[in-house]
């Protein structure tokens, strides 16, 4: 059921500057698709509590989890929170932020991990990874014992890979080019077109935080049995990980122009 | 059927020094590891024909395989062949041994690839990566139309892990110990110790071609399932690949005291 935030709208949301305050007061609240995001962000860290291992996710929506747990903190309204970061840019936002962090190597046990997705399918299956964090993203919230989802309502697929978008692979460079062929050869029935993931505008690969290329997989149709084709991506030599994220969210959160629904597994 | 060996004593190997030929002439030959290793590799460059795109091992077997082809080609036995090279070693032994060389890339198509193995069970599953090469050379070796493994007698088990040596898994630097951890935790029923690879006498992690650590899996009993441990090793976030290489090699060359043996599958 989809709850509606007026709460939010007037608690939350920072009060638009003066020049603009005529035009909110005479018309309904736009929100933009960051809104959304933020309002689902919040409403997961009112899942955190003091004391908890935290896994802190990466992209445009989890970011804003990161900066509400550092505002909670330095409020003194959580306190002894550690954070385990997805990425090294996590890792400095969480850091600037005032959240002390560790790693999976002494914290291999995550309390709460909050993460947003590329796609949520009906049955909490998610693609990850458009952000090119996937595995360390894997890694933590592979090792939480609760894993928060927040996303806005654009992201809701019928089935993984529907949206059109990318479906990353993340894949050792070493003959990257047979890797990507032998990729979108296991998919030709799904209409499935490999490109490498490069630098925005130049011809540069886009490179891991492990040192790793990122191969996007585009389908046109769906490409059937999710377990399946996890493992038959995992088989091929020269994959080091994939973005589909099965069986892991134990909730998602979801806010659209309606309102805030919570979905749990 | 073990075929003995006169012929490949008398003609292939190197005359010893003078000072030894007393030794030799008076007492039966008595092959070193090293010699078996030779004799395995010189039979598979029999299967080696001119034009031929060819996979190129690495370890101390397949260099007596580079080494040989390198010759031929040198005396104009074998013209037109295209080396893959499996590793950065091998890579520079081919080179020296005046080896065209290419990569998967630009022949993802390879004839036949010769490497050897760590181990080899009776259905001819293997284990290989002590080396450290393990993820190309899979690669490779899984593109090859001919998978010939040389090795001398001792490599061969009843079961995968039954030498009590290392079974190699590469995994990503990022938290290595909580990878570590899983995977020993996986095989916790076989008695399995899992320990990070590190440089001889030194505590510095061994980093693979691919800029990865090695994990080594040490086995009590039997594993069982070989399909089901793999599929399990592969899904674990952080691997990168494990050195099991299944229903893999097409032919295995067995030296031995006695003889030569093939094995074909």
């Amino acid at each position: 059921m989809a709850i509606p935030y007026p709460h939010f709208i007037a608690s939350e949301k920072a009060a638009p500057p003066s020049s603009s305050l005529a035009a909110v007061a005479t018309s309904p609240a736009i929100l933009t698709q960051d809104d959304l995001k933020k309002i689902a962000a919040y409403k997961a860290v009112e899942s955190v509590q003091s004391g908890m291992v935290l896994g802190l996710g990466t992209g445009s929506t989890a970011r804003h989890a990161v900066a509400r747990i550092g505002e909670l903190l330095s409020q003194g309204k959580l306190t002894n929170i550690i954070g385990i970061p997805t990425s090294k840019v996590t890792h400095d936002q969480a850091l600037a932020a005032g959240i002390p962090l560790s790693d999976l190597d002494s914290h291999p046990v995550v309390d709460l991990a909050i993460d947003g997705a590329d796609e949520v399918d009906p049955y909490l299956n998610l693609v990850k990874g458009r952000g090119g964090s996937l595995l360390r993203e894997k890694m933590v919230e592979g090792a939480c014992k609760r894993f928060v989802v927040i996303v806005d309502d654009s992201k809701l697929v019928t089935h993984l890979g529907g949206s059109g978008l990318a479906m990353p692979v993340e894949i050792v460079p070493f003959c990257w080019k047979f890797t990507a062929s032998r990729l979108q050869k296991m998919f030709e029935d799904s209409g499935c077109v490999a490109k490498l993931r490069t630098l925005g505008g130049i011809d540069e690969p886009f490179v891991t935080d492990n040192g790793n290329y990122v191969v996007d997989l585009y389908f046109k149709s769906s490409f059937g049995d999710l377990k399946v084709a996890s493992d038959g991506i995992l088989r091929l030599p020269g994959v080091v990980e994939h973005g589909m994220f099965l069986d892991m969210a134990t909730t998602v959160i979801v806010a659209g122009e309606l309102g805030v629904s919570v979905k749990n597994k």
